[in-house]
């Protein structure tokens, strides 16, 4: 067998296994007894550990070497990058520091969990420096000499930059800021959706809503979480959801994001399943998948006029009577402390503001002892409110205490590039609006599954996003859709 | 690390990685989507791979030496009996035969799906010549020059063997055979419960069936399956269950079977979660708690009391009006070809006819092509009865085309000990019937629990039996208690 065969075989069973752990853990978020928790975790640390055996096996080295002479294609050379990429990261992780990393992180969520309970961040504090100063020691061995944050960032964006990412935030700050006073201050405000909407309502309608969406149930399933996720690959990506009875929205939209995240993993070419082609290419790109499900096409006038009416017909006595004030509400911005309760106006800001504070941190500028207080000084300039408390503060993420430093970037770049991704996707699918109107969004998959989700890993996200929009990746499509959008619902 | 000590760790990690390799058997019978059967295929050989590497890891040999001179105690020993055992099996079985048998049964289970349902016996030959070619080619290897047969018995049920077996079943055949004869030939024949059951009822009465059994949701769940069975250890064993609405007793019998089944998994003393300890001691063992917990218990007089007065408060306008006959007719002997439908008179004489065939089929004294006209001739002897066609007959089971050959007795020894176990345990536990009039069984499975299940794997199955039964194993009390039930329920 040649070496690159070799590789490919040993690739295909750590895909396999990979696939097994992340079942896993959809089991414990959906349908694991409560008394299995211990159990569980030795079963996770036991696939953990027969992964990381696998992730660093000095074969991969010495496969790698003689394969990049048997290469036949481009896809044959991705391939070997990727798992290039990962075997010289796994590897540069000391066994110790990785160990250390595992057993600190798993211990420090329920101690955030417990601080954010009490409001008190001082409980947290030590945690978090302890969580810091490993991940500060495992980027400094990543990056080899580069820069740390960029190499806790490589993790989720491979080669993007924290300099890169800046300069884009650096451009859509102002303008964010700008259109958040001028919306909160508008004449006009659209009504809230209120009343009490049953749980079992908002589970047709929601997997109405996937449906719309082109989920392919043969493929998937729905289930309930406390927190909503998507899980798996390939032939089986399943969603999740959760019911507020006095917030239809919070569901359905859930449900929408989600749908988004399962359609790009199942849109994946099957000739990639178990190859290191076949996964999302980053996260942002990942997220833009799931925001231009939930955002530029499920909060859209035409797709709300639909979901107006099947709202309307499953609940009896809404307080709102007319799909334009629907379309205004599914909308509605409002002052929160909470990311992820956030609005497509103020969402972005959430993101910069994190970002900020966790290049410091990493970099040594910025102190946990003084986070709390840079955290409400930053919030209070960005969103003209002050923190009331720390879970509506620097608490309110889980991020950071799983040690989750230069994931939250990704969120924004996911934004930026639904926008660019929605604008080619208006001019190339011309009548989506009246398909939309009608319940049906598979027009927008079909485009979003033929430019982006076929393609895996193949195409760094960069060029794939400028091959699919035809133009450089920019926020300006993004910033342009957000004023356009709002100044028509807030009459500006 | 001392060398007990290093073939402990080893042995926990595989423990757990085989847990998690069983609950993805459980998520592909319940909750996974269709379309993801090629998929799961891969996930399943490669913790099928990763395991069979484990197990046959050489350091477990040189661990072994070791750990003999380290051992402490009873269970210190017997764990190194039952790793040692395992190893030495999985290591007689050459690999290339390993790889044939994986892939032959796999295809098989398909070809004789497709032959049963077409009625066509030859359709299946060649592949159960196969099958059986390679098995006899397995038991050999095993065997190192003892009997082919028992080396593959001892894979379910160790250290058991054929004639020990076939002592017990002569003595247990004349005696069933004249109980059926007399029960099918009584004047007193039970009415048979008629109607439609109304899925939700069912399953709700079938929860209640299990509580009443004591089984720990906090550590388990029920779902639906095809074929029911139950799933997993230690803090998660699950159930599953299956309606038909013409037949509620389907779904309540099958429930408590697979309770029963569970709670010898949830029972094992938490000491010996991830060790060679942690599992039931045999297939038979296992077999004598679902048994007993569905017939002994579930079918008796005293809780079937407490189960007619719920079914006729869940369902409307029964044809069973009182609780004699309804215990009648929970215990009716019907004729009929199928051994999973069967009822506790019949069932033994089932698994003996299979029995005698496999024996012969291993041994080289019976070929696949007269394996009809045997299984046929046979039937007509035990049952009185003609088969009709192979999917009444001999294509009725999946066992031998998935190569479980040695399994099938393994049903009829739990019946053995399941009659051992009830004598005592009515003497153990005098006030058992009042509890279970309310519709209580839990001091029974206490009982179990304290004699059987907290043992795990630590003794023996025979010792075990006779400990907990304060006598020799035997046939006896089973067929004691059979002739007293059905001679009062039949008149006879």
């Amino acid at each position: 067998m040649s070496d690159f065969d070799a590789l490919m075989e040993f690739q295909r069973t750590t895909e396999a296994l990979s696939s097994v752990a992340e079942r896993l853990g959809w089991d414990q978020e959906t349908v694991m007894p409560r008394g299995a928790t211990e159990q569980r975790a030795e079963e996770m640390a036991a696939m953990e550990a027969v992964l990381h055996e696998r992730r660093t096996d000095p074969r991969i080295g010495e496969w790698l070497d003689g394969a990049e002479a048997e290469v036949e294609d481009e896809e044959d050379a991705r391939m070997l990058e990727l798992i290039g990429r990962d075997y010289r990261r796994q590897t540069r992780i000391p066994a110790r520091l990785a160990t250390e990393l595992a057993r600190a992180t798993s211990l420090a969520q329920g101690i955030w969990a417990e601080a954010r309970g009490n409001e008190d961040v001082a409980a947290f504090l030590p945690t978090l420096s302890e969580i810091l100063m490993l991940k500060r020691e495992e980027a400094a061995a990543i990056a080899d000499g580069g820069d740390a944050y960029d190499a806790l960032l490589d993790d989720y964006e491979p080669g993007a930059t924290a300099q890169s990412i800046a300069a884009i935030f650096d451009e859509m700050r102002p303008r964010l800021v700008q259109l958040r006073d001028d919306v909160m201050g508008a004449d006009r405000q659209p009504i809230r959706l209120d009343g009490q909407f049953p749980s079992e309502t908002q589970l047709r309608l929601a997997r109405q809503c996937a449906t719309a969406f082109g989920y392919d149930w043969t493929r998937g399933r729905m289930d309930l979480a406390v927190h909503p996720f998507s899980s798996g690959r390939w032939q089986d990506s399943r969603i999740t959801t959760r019911v507020v009875t006095s917030d239809p929205f919070n569901c359905l939209y859930s449900t929408i994001h989600e749908v988004g995240h399962s359609n790009y993993e199942l849109g994946i070419d099957s000739d990639y399943a178990f190859t290191a082609l076949g996964r999302g290419v980053s996260l942002g790109v990942h997220e833009s998948q799931s925001r231009i499900a939930e955002n530029q096409i499920g909060r859209s006038r035409a797709f709300t006029e639909w979901l107006f009416a099947r709202m309307s017909d499953a609940f009896d006595g809404m307080n709102i009577d007319n799909a334009d004030d629907f379309y205004a509400s599914v909308n509605r911005v409002t002052p929160g402390y909470i990311r992820t309760e956030s609005d497509e106006v103020q969402y972005n800001l959430h993101i910069m503001m994190r970002f900020d504070l966790e290049r410091d941190l990493i970099a040594g500028r910025l102190h946990t002892a003084d986070l709390e207080e840079a955290w409400n000084t930053r919030f209070l300039k960005d969103f003209g409110v002050a923190v009331d408390k720390p879970s509506n503060g620097v608490l309110q993420d889980v991020h950071w205490s799983v040690g989750l430093f230069g994931y939250f970037p990704t969120y924004a770049l996911g934004n930026v590039y639904a926008g660019c991704l929605n604008r080619a996707m208006g001019a190339a699918v011309p009548d989506l609006d009246a398909s939309l109107t009608r319940g049906d969004a598979t027009p927008a998959v079909e485009w979003l599954r033929e430019n982006v989700h076929r393609h895996g890993a193949l195409i760094p996200q960069v060029p794939l996003i400028e091959q699919a929009s035809g133009a450089p990746v920019s926020a300006d499509p993004l910033l342009d859709y957000l004023e356009e959008k709002f100044g028509a619902i807030y009459d500006l």
